[in-house]
């Protein structure tokens, strides 16, 4: 390979003898991210290597460390230059040992991580932590000073880019993209980026797209394509493309750094241009294609196997260095071409020619105050109260629960205009999922073209929607990992498109949470609706509640999960979760016509249990009931209250409690989760020997699973989503499932030993009900006019005297 | 708009006159799908529309549905004209009308649905039925005929029709993709397609990118990026973009008949001269895209808003049908604008004009043998017995059994070579997993570059790997669907990239079982591997055994998990996996060398039972035991066994039951699942009084959520993944989740009450052997070799006289 220099290369590009220190600094990175994956002693070499000085697990993957070292250098050298703000984002995110390095030599590490000092005994700290039990991880995650992005699973780094640049318009982020990543779908759709970044007020994103060749054991695809084939691609995508290819160190840091001057330049020229009015409504962003060899600088064969340039540099280019001498003089031999001695003081300290060579204080990279949350501000939230709708009797009228959620979120996006630190994200349902009270007072991010009929698009608009799951979720996760807010508002059942997203997301959050210097940052908040119940118009496709059951296999100390029955708890429980953080929160409402049952008040006082009595709704007063109804969600809230009256009209005597629960966490032991509450207040409302119909939102076994060591469990009978899912009425879907009130009430008769003699007539009666609406379902279409406009018929005062 | 007719037409383009016929089937196409959207009854419009005629809920997507109907009808004319094979995979899947149209139109509809004929009361059912309670969902689904494509969820359909095309080399995929769906990830990278499909084996996939402009509520990107930007997108992903543009039916006609001929003769042209070796390597496949208007032919504006060509055309162009009697007039002038009375013959058959103008028998796409599993054939399989490794005594070595299993999907690629209905897929790990015995009689599939180095790739390899378990698991889909068979190893942590999609998947297999003239299609086939307990390498991002979970969530008709605790039971699990149909099977086995337990025949039997004691790691023989250890997984196993042999010590006169798990279903209540055991057998095995300590590979509450119905529940006591994930060694991540053997022990001890007064020495000699580990891995980064090394020591035959 040669280099191959931009022909446009701006003036009084650098000399090549300008790139001595910078190349000795990429030495020194790359020697620290050897050593690393190698060594457990002797971190200078200061004796020939031995065989106890090496680890006897070898873990690491070395490939890509020498592009991301270079980069990182070349980045630093436009910093320091430029005295401009950049933030790294590390795709190819198992080159831990890069970054480690890098913010080693930065100072930071060090600072952050005391233990790990700028002298020998940290430099063999360093090296001796790096995928080592009590370590740290081979892949980049919480604990490196400066990182945003969970370096495990690949696919997410130019999402995270672009969410940390979303209103920080004095940022460049710049975001290795790892050409194995780059075959990823989410990564795939990622190069959209350009068509919603507006030059005014976001940040810019510099992706340096690394082509080192390689995967584990395959080419990449990008690699191999016809080179023509790969600069229109990006520039289809919106990018103008610069390349910088080679294999000789000199030539690749002269046209490495004209390009990235080039780009700098040309982001400048953008915002100016912009600021000026003078610029395209969509500018073509600049990007990097770095061409290097896979394993650069590392051995070119071992055992006759080529290894430098090929698949095999992957990860540990010689192995079993403990038991072949040959293996361990070939790694001592390795290392000292980095000439460690012109890098390093005898101390362990960096030599003065690297010492200072990186840009200064908050500019370094590894100290972007941006990456640490150390800007974020909290929310200023509008009054609960005065958005709470009027609820005079309970379960007497009807309301869009997500629409008065949406002037309460209009209204947040309001005062916090000046902040800009709220965005709301949504894969174009928005206004489908009945919050368009937001588009009072913003509108969509567009930066492409906008045509007359458009609804509410502007290049700043505040709601990002675009139809994927995964760029929703990732642009929010780096909004939020930069320390701002926002919401995710989904159908139920395609957020499992992003299970894997949430999962590594809540393993940040975990882990973030033990490292003291990280501030946490604002919380993960869903709103899903138009849920399993609802889906009048689609069928069973898009009938899944498990994404819940996946959260909540997360730690609890990250996982919430809320689900109001009505719009005012709805209210009160956004307002908790925006006020939240270091939380991954899903609330599940729905967004059709529902009953609403609880006022203001008595919403907050709800919300604040998170489960609770609905004395209004029961019939127990001053009695062990006979039967405890219990719900959690929406419609099973109403199918229960509707079950309590057929209860009531049946069985005049009976004993009923109903139960609402909001905050599924509270079912929990408390010793597995902080929301659970204790066993004797769990007696309090459900009892230990009653029996419990549990009308539930989601899979039956969810309740199972999180009640299995409560008092009692065995009296519980849960009915939820049993994966009987098809295109019909709301009713009908309840019904198909079990969830209906008919066998509710069935379900509670059963379980009523008292009433065992009259069961057969109970249950044929119950059973014609049922049949009759799916007799008028059939012919028509709808469910029968007493079921679908059924509301609550308040109890009258207690009148029973016992 | 006006039609863009590419500069590069063949010779003798039809003249617009040949388009007549064309034209009404679409307008009979538009007018049916109408029809489905809103008619209960009046299908013929033989009277003025009343109110009664009209759904009282109007469900459906308009908006896509005549940019559908009119490829059918242009595919149907070149299928005509050229005889050739086409399937045809729907994208925007929501237009299910569409389909549903154009298969009545075809006869294939009335065919595989006899009460949906071709006359008046067909019609009427046809309408009726759509999106109606006991009728068929608004998105393509498994009762369309000739589809293969459930369409619901947005985002698979060129991966589907990518894996549709491969091994299928007379067949053209003709895939229509939304540009909705388009900004999807998965639908962004499966664009990579033509780097992957060999033109000498695998059929051609057309893709139609159809540009109507517009999602729910929002724009699309494609559609509003400048055009160059869109074509050099297209080009840079390897294809041959033909634009067709327009809103005159005439011009759009003759434009798109010319670009399918083009099309059709370039993908005939790289076939010969493939076949000729005259071809490119890669050759530039192809594709169409289309510009046509949303909701074209539908109302302009309704009550002064624009419908056509805009966003509020995406679902029922015209509401309140039966409110509003002008909106009620609208709809019937409308319908009346596709000129019904040339459509229809007075019996409600489609009229001679176009009663024949679609191709015969088997080409019509809805007819298509491919779609339907009509040419499956079962595999050929090598024997097991043949490849089990001997075992002469339980737990005394170790292999590595991924290992094994390669050696025989190796015989099983050569068995079925000449059938070529076999193909395996990996996110580039099939050799990192240690299957790469395949190897030895195929390749990687790999069409772009090959470079000298490189490690088995080919163009006709049966392998394939791409950085995207989206595209893994979409090109599987789409072999499957169309009848062939597959496996698809991966990481079992990442595997929840593709939850929605297994899904999805699981939904279909279920609706298609229950539709009689569909064949079963072969199982999707996983195997995970690189499981949470042998994440040597990496850290908590990696460690996630939840997979297993989401997919007993779906219908127990269709999910199996299976957990072989060693070499020979990963094979019979494997061999049943392949000969199975209509399943989802997940299979977990680790890569990393484990102890052997079971010899071929012993291994046999275990799977064929599913569960069963281990007799010869047990110690009740005769009698009751004082506990039962069960374990599934194969670590869990190893603990398992480790932890008897520790009690054995500790307290020689101990009863243990050793029970290991391989077919998790089996715990299942035989009325929620089919491989559930009754409650008699479970009761032989697990005991109703017995402590059960239960040594799980997964989220513990898997258990509790599959077992809680069981007699005894609540001594079950299960020890699985906590979700304390790090980077340490293999014993220590056991230690850390209380799965190793000095916790199982404890547990056991402490539910035996005989023992009560022993166990605080118990407890403090078991966590002193933990901690000495624990000290041992923090300094040396190893477990100790006792831990590390142990191996079962056989038990002497029976002593104890009692």
């Amino acid at each position: 390979m040669t280099a191959v220099v931009p022909d446009f290369l701006p003036e009084g590009i650098d000399s090549p003898d300008d790139f001595s220190q910078l190349d000795a600094w990429w030495r020194a990175a790359n020697y620290l991210a050897v050593g690393q994956i190698y060594l457990l002693d002797n971190p200078l070499l200061l004796q020939p290597l031995r065989a106890e000085h090496v680890k006897s697990r070898l873990i690491g993957h070395w490939g890509s460390v020498p592009g991301v070292t270079l980069t990182y250098a070349h980045l630093n050298r436009v910093i320091m230059r430029e005295q401009i703000s950049m933030l790294f984002v590390l795709g190819p995110g198992h080159a831990a040992a890069a970054l480690n390095a890098a913010s080693w030599l930065e100072g930071t590490y060090s600072e952050r991580w005391p233990d790990v000092g700028r002298d020998t005994a940290g430099l063999r700290a360093l090296f001796r932590q790096f995928s080592f039990p009590g370590g740290v991880p081979s892949h980049a995650s919480a604990h490196v000073p400066g990182s945003i992005h969970e370096g495990g699973e690949l696919g997410y780094s130019l999402a995270h880019a672009t969410g940390a640049a979303l209103d920080n318009p004095e940022l460049i982020v710049a975001c290795m993209v790892g050409d194995g990543e780059a075959e990823t779908g989410p990564l795939a759709t990622s190069w959209q980026a350009p068509r919603f970044l507006d030059p005014s007020s976001d940040g810019a994103v510099l992706p340096i797209l690394h082509l080192n060749g390689y995967k584990i054991a395959n080419p990449t695809v990008l690699s191999r394509i016809p080179s023509g084939d790969l600069l229109a691609l990006m520039n289809g995508y919106g990018w103008e493309p610069i390349e910088v290819s080679g294999s000789d160190p000199a030539q690749v840091h002269s046209a490495y750094a004209a390009a990235l001057d080039f780009a700098v330049d040309r982001i400048r020229e953008i915002r100016q241009e912009d600021a000026a009015g003078r610029g395209p409504r969509n500018p073509r962003w600049p990007m990097i294609v770095l061409r290097t060899p896979k394993g650069w600088t590392g051995p070119d064969k071992v055992d006759g196997v080529q290894i430098e340039g090929s698949w095999r540099a992957h990860q540990v280019p010689i192995t079993d260095v403990r038991g072949r001498p040959e293996h361990l003089h070939m790694l001592d031999e390795w290392m000292r071409t980095y000439r460690l001695e012109e890098l390093f003081e005898p101390n362990g300290a960096p030599a003065a020619a690297i010492a200072d060579w990186h840009p200064g204080g908050q500019l370094r990279m590894s100290a972007n105050p941006v990456a640490h949350g150390q800007r974020q501000r909290d929310l200023r939230l509008p009054s609960v109260a005065d958005h709470c709708i009027e609820v005079t009797t309970p379960g007497s009228e009807f309301a869009e629960s997500t629409r008065t959620l949406g002037t309460y979120l209009r209204d947040a996006l309001a005062l916090n205009r000046d902040a800009k630190n709220l965005l709301y994200f949504s894969p174009d349902e928005q206004a489908s999922n009945r919050l368009d009270a937001v588009f009072d007072v913003t509108e969509r991010r567009w930066c492409a073209e906008i045509l007359p009929g458009d609804d509410h698009l502007s290049r700043s608009g505040r709601v990002l929607e675009v139809l994927s799951e995964h760029l929703c979720q990732g642009w929010l996760e780096g909004y939020l990992l930069t320390g701002r807010h926002g919401v995710f508002s989904t159908y139920e059942a395609f957020a499992h498109v992003v299970d894997s997203m949430v999962a590594q997301h809540a393993k940040w959050l975990h882990t973030a949470s033990e490292i003291p210097w990280r501030r946490t940052i604002p919380s993960l908040n869903y709103l899903l609706t138009s849920h399993v119940w609802r889906q009048d118009q689609n069928g069973s496709s898009h009938q899944d509640p498990g994404f819940i059951d996946h959260v909540l296999s997360k730690r609890p100390e990250v996982a919430r999960v809320y689900l109001p029955p009505d719009a005012n708890t709805l209210l009160y429980v956004m307002d908790q979760c925006l006020r939240s953080s270091g939380l991954v929160n899903v609330v599940v409402a729905g967004k059709q016509p529902a009953l609403q049952y609880l006022d203001g008040p008595a919403a907050r006082e709800h919300c604040e249990q998170g489960l609770g009595v609905w004395r209004w709704a029961s019939t127990d007063s001053g009695y062990a009931p006979d039967v405890v109804l219990a719900c959690a969600g929406d419609v099973p809230t109403q199918e229960t209250l509707a079950a309590a009256e057929i209860l009531r009209d049946m069985v005049p005597d009976i004993r009923i409690r109903v139960v609402n629960v909001v905050d599924l966490a509270r079912l929990f032991p408390p010793d597995v989760h902080s929301h659970g509450i204790s066993d004797d207040e769990y007696t309090d409302i459900f009892g230990d020997t009653l029996p419990v119909v549990f009308a539930f939102h989601g899979y039956p076994w969810l309740i199972h699973r999180i009640m299995y060591r409560r008092p009692g469990h065995e009296n519980f009978h849960v009915h939820g989503f049993r994966e009987n899912g098809t295109t019909t009425t709301p009713f009908d879907m309840c019904a198909l499932n079990g969830l209906d009130r008919y066998h509710l009430a069935l379900a509670a008769l059963e379980h009523i030993p008292a009433l065992a003699g009259r069961m057969g007539d109970f249950r044929q009666y119950l059973l014609e009900l049922l049949a009759q609406n799916r007799a008028h379902t059939r012919a028509t279409g709808e469910d029968l006019p007493e079921i679908a406009e059924w509301t609550v018929t308040p109890e009258p005062e207690p009148t029973r005297s016992k």
